[in-house]
């Protein structure tokens, strides 16, 4: 095959679905992966199979995609904003899936049921709440106010989510899924306090989902699990065996101590949080460190034997979300061997 | 138009075509786009009309796409490691344009040799040559053996080539290209000494193309400059109001002083550079500062006013080839109306 491409090795997939379906299973918690990471319905399909109770999305354009290719229970984790044609599209979505979408302040709240309009009764409502991450979301003792004003503007509010993203360090992993935990149960006091139940309780991330316990929360939404990746690694959440996607590239220079593969930002992506180490992990060199993308060259450096000119080599990439957004498919492997080609169906659905 | 999108102003992107075809065409250089910045035929088309003399691409995919699109004089600016179907592949776009190639080393000129068999008398070669931005290249004195063994493998080499990237930096860059210039010098040189004539001296990328002169170089490839991008700006190159290509997102949070805007890494891409101040830019904001990147938000810190929820904002990527390689159409504007839009026919076209 002409490099670069992007390889998922179903055995480790497989794996990968099975011990969170296991994981969050024992801890009373549903599954409601978020597709974002592989925009794939193969994927979903293995994981409803698995027990999932439904897909999470972040885009409209992603719940259309899921839509189309049957997944019929969806909530759109992101405080939309419904202008365009988004009313519209979103009110479609619902005609043949069960759909859920998010306010985080009561101006969104009066906007989002404004926008829907007759078909406002079409979606139920979550209060995103911030647990820490400091992005979307508002504060957890106010999440009642938010819930109020959308069941004054005649919206369905079922519960409260939240995103605890602050977890993606190794040293506060585990303090986020504490005040992910604390957040969730102040927000849903505040739902309970104005006679809204708090049926829904959704947190979880990938890397601090294994803290995450059914006393407080009722779903996880973790995406990246799936595959795992060099920021997985990196965090001490996984060994480098329980990546499940890599690149597989192409040696195009070697001199010295270097060589120069044929993957570049434009296929793996160029993200680089301070506690990971270089622009990609090689999992079959050691040794070896990524220190520079370019569009298409990954420049190594290694301390191991430099591989030949045109040998290909296997690149994890630091965020799997971005790498699967760039590709139109993705080679799915068996003992090495390319077994199929799997659709990247949400590709690009930003909108 | 739902958000996010990606939208170029045509009257920028042509004064940006012109000034660059008239500041080449005085210095004495021929033009050779560099296409991976617009993957877009439309765009390849003004440039060849303005009278470029040919498009610069990186992969063999992108070579594809612009000879389909009637192209017919390509560089594939790469040390291109013909395994697959990369041999077959290049040898069809041969046929319906004149491409060049390039090797980097004696062993990689063997390979491509070996690997074209028969049709290496179809392409023309440059040697790529290291300037100092240490990537893929070799010793610029080093080009002649290079030359010699592309050669005698039966390859026809009419030059030389180098990419100074370590160019994009505000500090370094003048610097960069007068190391350029002198790398160029040397490996037309050592190809001289072979009796190897160095036809083609090529050049240039948009931070070092002012500074580069025909008396060393013959043509030069930036590929930035019809949009320019936040990175541009910030190595103080243009002005904020040279820039042709943005995309527009919705505020779908404010609190204080931060808002949250629907385009993230998975539209902009997240390159930031040391030299560039935040993870994107927000030319009618001037006090904003984008202070975090998601894949799906982009959050905000201002000096200034908050704008309301929903309303749209203009984010310039900090590396706008990222973003372009993320989206399946530009949207074209005049006038800030929608009069169009162009196909990025080259998306995701890395192998």
């Amino acid at each position: 095959m002409d490099t670069p491409y992007v390889a998922v090795d179903l055995a480790v997939l497989r794996a990968n679905i099975a011990a969170m379906t296991d994981a969050t299973g024992a801890a009373g918690l549903s599954l409601r992966p978020h597709a974002k990471t592989h925009k794939c319905a193969q994927i979903a399909g293995m994981q409803r199979d698995a027990g999932a109770v439904g897909l999470t999305v972040a885009t409209i354009g992603e719940a259309e995609a899921f839509a189309a290719a049957g997944f019929d229970d969806l909530f759109i984790a992101y405080p939309l904003y419904l202008s365009g044609t988004k009313a519209r599209r979103l009110a479609d979505v619902a005609a043949s899936a069960a759909v859920r979408v998010a306010v985080d302040s009561v101006e969104g709240a009066g906007a989002m049921a404004s926008a829907l309009g007759a078909d406002r009764d079409r979606v139920e409502v979550l209060v995103e709440i911030d647990s820490g991450h400091h992005r979307t979301g508002g504060e957890p003792t106010r999440a009642g106010e938010v819930a109020q004003a959308a069941r004054d503007h005649g919206l369905r509010v079922v519960g409260v989510f939240t995103f605890p993203g602050h977890g993606y360090s190794p040293d506060a992993r585990m303090a986020a899924a504490h005040q992910e935990r604390d957040a969730i149960a102040a927000a849903a006091d505040a739902l309970a306090a104005r006679d809204i139940e708090p049926r829904v309780r959704s947190g979880g991330s990938t890397p601090t989902v294994e803290a995450a316990t059914g006393d407080v929360l009722t779903e996880v939404r973790p995406g990246v699990y799936p595959f795992n990746d060099a920021q997985q690694f990196h965090l001490g959440r996984i060994g480098v065996d329980d990546i499940a996607l890599s690149a597989t590239a192409t040696v195009v220079r070697r001199a010295g101590d270097r060589f120069v593969l044929d993957a570049g930002s434009k296929v793996l992506g160029t993200e680089r949080p301070a506690y990971v180490d270089g622009f990609a992990l090689l999992p079959d060199h050691p040794g070896a460190r990524v220190v520079a993308l370019s569009e298409h060259h990954a420049t190594v450096e290694t301390t191991g034997d430099v591989p030949d000119l045109g040998a290909q080599v296997r690149v994890v990439p630091n965020h799997v979300c971005i790498t699967v957004n760039l590709v139109d498919e993705l080679v799915v492997t068996e003992g090495g061997r390319a077994v199929d080609r799997w659709p990247v169906i949400g590709r690009g659905a930003n909108a």
